[in-house]
C-alpha cells in the first residue's frame, strides 16, 4: 500500500507540541510515531519536515462563499475561495446556506448545495440560515439534523426585513435546538436600534465609511450578546454560539456565562485582533470602505484587541473564524459611496487565518496548542466534525499543514490567491508560512505550487457538537 | 526490538477519545495506530483493549508520605505510598519536601531524597515547601530549579508558627519565583485568623471534629485566595497555584483572576468533590476525625460541590490532585479525641483519585477528555513533567492506563493497599475500574495482580510549566 | 391668620427622626419648631403628636386608576381610589395617562384630565404612556415637558401589538428624554419571548393563574431591564426608572448600572416584598387571579423578597409605589377562568403602601428614614414635585402624615376603602397605623374618621427630576 | 429672650436645598421657618443670608493634631487647628486618640484630652487607635463606648511594628464591636507587603517622594480593603468604616460589599479627589514631600479621581474627611531627604475640605445635598454625633455656616491658618466662600474676621452609629 510519511516535524494539537512521524496512507492518518520509530524511508514516500511545525488542516467555520448581499454577491465562488483557502493551510470550510424571510429552508440548502458540488478544493460542510422561524422552518430544522448533517442554525438579531428574528421567534428556534441537540449560532447586534443611529447618521450628512463603525456601538452588541445568552437560559440552557465578537463589553458577557458553565460560546475573527476602527474604516475617504464588516471594526483607543488576545488564551473565545465575505472595491464597495449603509459587508481573509493567528505565536499572545485549537480543533470539535477533521491523529482524515516558522509570509492583492481586487490585509508581514497543504492524504500545495483540483472537496456530513460542557 | 502492543483500544486525552493502537517500545510509546493498522500481532506482546479506555497514568501531584505533623508521620511511607498509587492508575506522584522555618532548604530536600530513594514504585517527583521565606531561602529557590529539577515552591498562609509567611516573606517569594519561572503554589487560609476561632471554639468546650471545619469557614479561605492573587499581581503577575481549593467563595476569586487573562491556577482534590461537612466531618462521635483535613470539607446545604464541578468543567479548577496525607484513626487520629485541633490533619486517597473522577464521567459532570487532562495531562503540563508524563503519545513515557468503564470499583479499607486502619471513602461504589496500569513499558498491575516492585520508580527532575498563559 | 399646631410628635424624613413641632398656616407648613419653643397652643388649633411619626404624605408613584385593560377597566375611579389613597396616608398620585397605538398623545391625555378633573380627594399628576414611538409622539414628548408639567414618558418591552415599542423606538424616545430632561420609565419585561411561553402554556393545557407567573420567568425580566439599561447609554445615559422590578436579577442589572454611577433608578411594589408565586398566585383553584400582576410574583424559593428588601436599604431600589391597577374578582379577574392570558393584571395596594412599609421598620428591614424616602421623599423628588411634596419642610404643602407606632392595622375588603370586592392583603396585620392625614393644611382623614372631599386633590405641574446624579 | 435669625438663605441638608430662616436660640437651633413666616426681625439679631446657602457646620471625622509621626509631630495643635477648621467652615472634628502597643488604652486617651481639654476653637470627639489588640484593650473597647463616648475604633493593616494589628487581632476587635455597637475604622493597606517594596526601593536608591507612592500600590490598598471586609463578614457583620480610600480598586471591593447589603462604609479625602502622583508626589526634586501621605495620591493615567467623585455620588464613599496630619516642610518635611521612607506621612486639609468639596458643586459632580450629606450630616450620623450635629434642624446645636456661591476662594499658605509653612492646596481657587460660621449659636467667624476663641469647643461623648443598614 502507498502512503506518505511526514518525518522530523513536530505535531501540535491541544495535547501540545510533540515531535513526531506522521504514516498517511489513503486519505487517512495511519499511524504517528517516536521520531525514527516509523517505517523505512524507502517503503513510502517522505516528506521531509524538520523544523517544521504538522498541524492539522485548518477548519474555517464561518465563510460566505457568493453570499446574495445588498444587490451584489461575495465576489468568491466555491471555486475560487475553497482554492484560496487551500492556500492558506484551510482544509475545511463551513459556509452558511441561506434562508431568507419567506423561503423555505429546504430550498435554500439546495440552492447552496448547487452552488458547491463539484467545485470545492477542499472539503466543506454548511450551517443554515434561518431567516424566518415559524413552524414549517422549525420542523425543517429536525429535518436538517436528522437526514442532512446540518447541525447548526444561524439567527440575527441584526437587520430587520431581511435575516432579522425577534426574540419570540429567537426563543422557539432555541428550544428546537435544545430538543435535536443542534447549536444555535448568532449574529449578536441590536438591528432595530442600530437602524435608528445609521438614519439619525444619514440624516447628518455622515456617509463615510467611518460611520458604519460609530452607528454600531460596542454597547449594542454586547446588549445582543447578553440577551442572547437570556434567551439560552431561558430555553433551558440550548447551546448557543456567538459570531464574530468583535468588542470587550460583548466578551464579558461571555465570559460571565462561562463562568457559571453555561454552554456558551464565541468565535472572533482576525481583522478584530489586528484592524480598528481609525485606522482602517476610518482611512482616507472613501477608503474605509475596504473594512465595513458587521461587526465592525473597534477602537483602537479602547482594549478590545487586547481583551479578545486574553480572551483566545483563556478559552472564553473558542474559535477564530473568518467571516470570509469578500466585496471588491471597484463596483461592490463602492455601490455605497455617498452612503456608508449600502456598502457591501465584509472582508475576505479565508487564505490569511492561520497566518494571522500564527502571528499571535510569536508575538507571545498564544501557545502553539491554542493555535491549533482556535484554527482547528475546535471548531472540528464545536460542529461536529471531530475526530474526522482538526486533529493529527491515526484515523483522521489526512488533512495536513506543514508549517514553516523560519520563513515569512508577506500578504498582498499581488499574490493572493482570493478574488478579490483589493486586500484588507495589504502589507502585513507574518514570520511564518504555510508550507504544504495536504487534503485527504493528496498534497495540494507545495510551497507556492497548486496540485489540487475543482472537485477534490467533498461535502461533509456534520454530526452533533462534541464540545459541550 | 520487542515491545507491546494495546490493541482495541479507545486512546483519551485532551484531543478528546479517539480509537487508536498503541505500541510500546522499551520505556517509550513508540506509535499510535489508526486501529488495525499497526504491526502483525505475533510480532509484539498484545493486550486487548477492546472496550477499554486508554489513558496516561495518572499524575498526582500534592501527595505527603511520611509528613511530619501534629507530632506523628503520615501513615503511608513512598513505598506503601506509591504501591496504592500504582493501583489507582496513578503512575507518577508529586510529594512535598519540607523546610521548616529554622531549617536549610536543601537539607529539607536532601532528607526527602533520602526518604523516598529506592523505595517507590512509580515515578516521583518533589515540589519545595518554603516554611522560611529569607535571603538564604531565596537563594535556594534559584539553586533548586537550575540544579534540582524542584520548580514549584509551597508556601502557607496558614499555620502560624509552623509553616506561615507573612504576607512580606510571600511576596519576597513570588517575586523570584517570577524572576526564575517557577510556579508559587498556595495553601490558601487565613491562619492568624482561623487561629482565634479555634482558640475561642475550644474555650467554649467546642471540641469534635465538626469544629475543625467551623473554625475554618469559607470566607477565610476565599479572603486568603484573593490576598495571594493580589500579591502575585505585585509580584509582576508571579504564576500562581491555588493548592486545595475547597469553596464557592474561593473559586470565584480565581475564576475573576482568570477572567482578566492571569496566570492563576488551582486545584481541588476528590473529598471536596464528593464529601461534606455535615454528612462525614460531622459523624457521631470522634467518627468525623477521619475527615479532618485543611481546607476542611465543606456544607451540604451550600453549592460548593456543583460549583467544583463546575469549575473542573470551565477549567477555572485545572487539577485534581489527592493532597494525599493519610494518617490510621487508632493512635493518630485520636490524638485530637477532645481537642480536634490536635487531630492530624489529613485523608488518604491517592488509590482512589482517577475512580472517584471516572463516577464524574458516569454522572455527566466531566467529559472523558476533561477526565484525563485534570487528572494527568494538566499536572504534567503544570509541573514541567509534559510530554513526559501525562499524554499518550508517540515518544512519552509508556506510563498508560487500560481503563475499563464496564466493570465497577468498590472502596474499602478490606481492599484498598494504603496503609489506613480506615477508608475515607468506606462503601464508595464507581462505575468503572482501573484494569491494567503500565510504567514505563512494564506492567505493573494487571486485574487485582501487582507486578511492580519498589525501587522502579525514578526520581523526576522537573523543567518549567509550559501552562502558563 | 389661622394654622394648625402639630405638637410633641417625631418628623421623620430623610434627615432622620428629629422631635419637633410643625405649625401649618394655610396650604403649607410655616415653620418647624424645637420641642416646646413653638407658639402658644391657644394661638392655634393644636394636634397632639406624641408618640407618633410627623411624615410627608405619601407619594405614590405609579397608579392606574380606571386604565382600560383586556376589555375592562380598572375598578377604582379617581374618586374611590384617591380617596382609598388618603386613608391610607398617601396624599399625591401620580397616574398613568396613556396613549395607545395609534391614537395622538395630547388626545390621550386629554382623556385623562377629564377622568380626573375633579374628582381627587388627593393631589395628583400625571406620566404618560407611550404606545406608539413615532415622529409625531416624539414631538408630543417636548410639548408635555414644557406645557403640560409631564416629565416622564413610560415605555413597555412587553405587550406587543398594545402598548409594546420595539428597541428603535425606545432609542427613540430615550434621547429625546436626554434631550429634554425627562425621565424614560420602564416596564422591563420581554414581552415577544413571553407571548412564545403564554402561548405554549395554553397549548399544554396550562391554564391556571400559576401559569401566569410562570411564563414570565425572572430571565426575561433581568434580559429586559438589562436591556434598557443597555438602550439607555446609548442615548448618552438618558435617565432611567425601571417600574415594578420584581427579581433578584433584575435588579443585579440596576446595581451593577448604579456602581457605574448611573442615573438608573428602580421602584420595586409591597406584592413583591410579601407575595410569593407559591402561596398566592399558586393558591387553589382560580383563586390565584387576584395576584395576577406583570411583573408576576416570584418563587420563595429564591432569595427575591430578601434581595428587594436589602435592595431598598442600599438604595439600588430608589421607591417603593404600588401599581395599583384593581379589578375586582367577580367578573373581572373572572374574565381568566380558563385561560390564565385573559385575567386582567393588577393588585389593588393604594391604600396600604404606607403600612406595608412600615412593617418593614417593625421587622428591621428599613430605617425610620428609609421608610419616609422610599414612600415620599424620593418619588417627589424623582418626579419633579420636590420640595412641595414628599418633606416635612417649612414652606413644603402640607401634606402630613401621624403615623402611630403603636396603634396597629388589619387589612380586609371588609374595611378597606378600594373599590374591590377582595383584598390581595387580607388578614394582614402591621404593627402602625395611619392616624391623621392632612392634604394641603386641610385634616381629610382623622382615625377612622373621614374629612376630605371629592374635587379638592388639585393637579400637579411636575418640573424636571432632581434626582439625578 | 436673644437669639439670631438667619434670613432669605436655603437650607441644605439630606433633603435637598429648601428656602428657609432659621431661628437659633442660645446654643440651639429653635426653629425653621418658611420665608418671610419668621417673628419680627427687630425682635432678633438678623444675618442676612440672601443668596447664601445655609449649611450645617462640617464634621471632619478624621484629623490628627499633634501626632506623633516618625521623631516629630503634627504641626497643628488642638488650638492651631481647630480654628483653622472653623475658619473653613468646619464646627466639629473628630480627632484619634492613640494607644500604641504595649500601651493601656485608657493612658492614651486621657493623654488626648489632656492635650485638647481648653484648647479647642470648635467642639471635638474622639475616636481611638488600638494599636494593640489584646485581652486588656479589648476590655477597654467596652469602657470606652460605655463610659467615655467613644464608640469607634482604628486598626491598622499597615504600619508593622508600629501601629500593626494582624488578622487575628483584627478579628478579635471586630468581633468586640460587634457585640458593643461600636465601628471598627480600617487603615486599609497590607504593610508587610509594601514594607518589601520600600526596602528593596531604598536598596535600589530610588530614595525620591515619588518612589512613596510607587511603593504603596492600589493592589495593596484593595487587597487590604478586601481583607478586612471578608474579616468583617467572620465577625457577624461588623460594621466597618475604611479610612482614606484613594483607589479605584479599593472602592470596587467596598461597592460589592454594599451591594450585598453589608454595613461596610468608606470615606476619601479631597486629597485623593484632586492631586496626583504625577502632578504633586513628583515634583522635582524634594518637593513632591509635601505630599507625602498614606494611602497615597495615585496616577493621573488610571480613572481613580473620577471613580472617587462617582463613589461619592453613589454613596459607596459615604464620608469626606481630611486625614489632616500636616507637617512643615522645614525641619519636619525635611526629615526625609534621602530616604522616602522617613518623611513625616501627612497632608494639611481641615480648613480647606467644604470648599474643596464645593467646588464639586459648581463642577458638576455632587448635588448640594450630597456636598452637605458628605461634608456634615453623614459623619455625624456614622458616629453617633447626630442629630446635634451635622444637620440644620430645630434641636439642633447651631452649628450653621452661610456659605456664599458667588464669592470665590483661593488657598494659599500666605492666608490659610493652619500651623504649616506651606500648603498642599497653594493656588487652588474655589468657586464659593465660607461667609460666616456660627458654633453652638456663637458667630465665631464672619468674612475675614474671627470671633471665636480657645476653650469654646466642648468635648462631645458619641453615641452609637446610627448609620447601619
Amino acid at each position: 500500500m502507498t502512503g506518505l510519511l511526514i518525518k522530523g516535524g513536530t505535531v501540535v494539537g491541544p495535547q501540545g507540541a510533540i515531535p513526531g512521524d506522521v504514516l498517511v496512507v489513503g486519505e487517512k492518518i495511519s499511524a504517528i510515531f517516536m521520531p525514527g520509530d516509523g517505517p523505512v524511508e524507502g517503503d513510502f514516500e517522505t516528506l521531509d519536515a524538520t523544523g517544521k511545525y504538522v498541524i492539522p488542516g485548518g477548519v474555517d467555520a464561518h465563510t460566505h462563499m457568493e453570499l446574495p448581499f445588498g444587490g451584489t454577491f461575495a465576489s468568491d465562488t466555491f471555486d475560487t475561495g475553497t482554492r484560496a483557502a487551500a492556500f492558506g493551510g484551510t482544509t475545511t470550510i463551513i459556509d452558511f446556506a441561506v434562508q431568507r424571510t419567506g423561503e423555505v429552508v429546504q430550498d435554500g440548502l439546495a440552492a447552496w448545495h448547487a452552488k458547491a458540488a463539484g467545485e470545492c478544493h477542499v472539503d466543506y460542510a454548511f450551517h443554515q440560515i434561518l431567516g424566518g422561524v415559524d413552524d414549517e422552518s422549525l420542523k425543517a430544522m429536525d429535518q436538517l439534523v436528522t437526514d442532512e448533517g446540518i447541525t447548526s442554525f444561524k439567527l440575527f438579531m441584526a437587520y430587520p426585513g431581511v435575516f432579522y428574528s425577534d426574540d419570540g421567534q429567537i426563543l422557539r428556534a432555541m428550544q428546537k435546538a435544545r430538543d435535536n441537540g443542534a447549536m444555535i449560532m448568532m449574529h449578536a447586534e441590536n438591528g432595530p436600534a442600530i437602524d435608528v443611529l445609521v438614519k439619525q447618521a444619514l440624516e447628518r450628512g455622515e456617509t463615510d465609511p467611518l460611520y458604519h463603525g460609530l452607528t454600531r456601538p460596542e454597547a449594542l452588541e454586547a446588549e445582543a450578546t447578553s440577551r442572547a445568552i437570556w434567551l439560552a437560559s431561558v430555553a433551558a440552557d440550548c447551546p448557543l454560539y456567538i459570531v464574530h465578537l468583535s468588542a470587550s463589553k460583548a466578551l464579558e458577557q461571555v465570559a460571565a456565562a462561562r463562568d457559571l458553565g453555561r454552554n456558551v460560546f464565541a468565535e472572533t475573527c482576525p481583522q478584530y485582533l489586528y484592524l480598528t476602527l481609525e485606522d482602517q474604516l476610518g482611512a482616507d475617504g472613501f477608503e474605509g470602505a475596504k473594512w465595513v464588516c458587521s461587526t465592525p471594526l473597534r477602537s483602537k483607543h479602547e482594549p478590545h484587541r487586547a481583551d479578545l488576545w486574553k480572551g483566545l488564551r483563556s478559552n472564553d473565545l473558542s474559535v477564530v473564524s473568518t467571516d470570509h465575505c469578500p466585496f471588491c472595491f471597484k463596483d461592490q464597495k463602492e455601490l455605497g459611496i455617498g452612503d456608508f449603509s449600502k456598502i457591501p459587508n465584509g472582508i475576505g481573509s479565508v487564505e490569511h487565518r492561520v497566518d494571522l493567528l500564527y502571528q499571535g505565536v510569536v508575538d507571545g499572545k498564544l501557545s502553539l496548542a491554542r493555535w491549533v485549537e482556535t484554527i482547528a480543533t475546535t471548531p472540528a470539535r464545536m460542529f461536529g466534525l471531530y475526530p474526522r477533521k482538526g486533529i493529527v491523529a491515526p484515523g483522521s482524515d489526512a488533512d495536513i499543514v506543514l508549517y514553516d516558522p523560519s520563513a515569512r509570509t508577506r500578504i498582498s492583492v499581488e499574490t493572493h490567491h482570493m478574488n478579490m481586487d483589493h486586500s484588507a490585509w495589504e502589507g502585513y508581514e507574518i514570520a511564518g508560512k504555510v508550507d504544504t497543504v495536504i487534503s485527504r492524504g493528496t498534497v495540494i500545495v507545495s510551497g507556492d505550487a497548486y496540485h489540487g483540483r475543482k472537485g477534490h472537496g467533498q461535502f461533509l456530513r456534520r454530526g452533533l457538537s462534541d464540545y459541550l460542557l
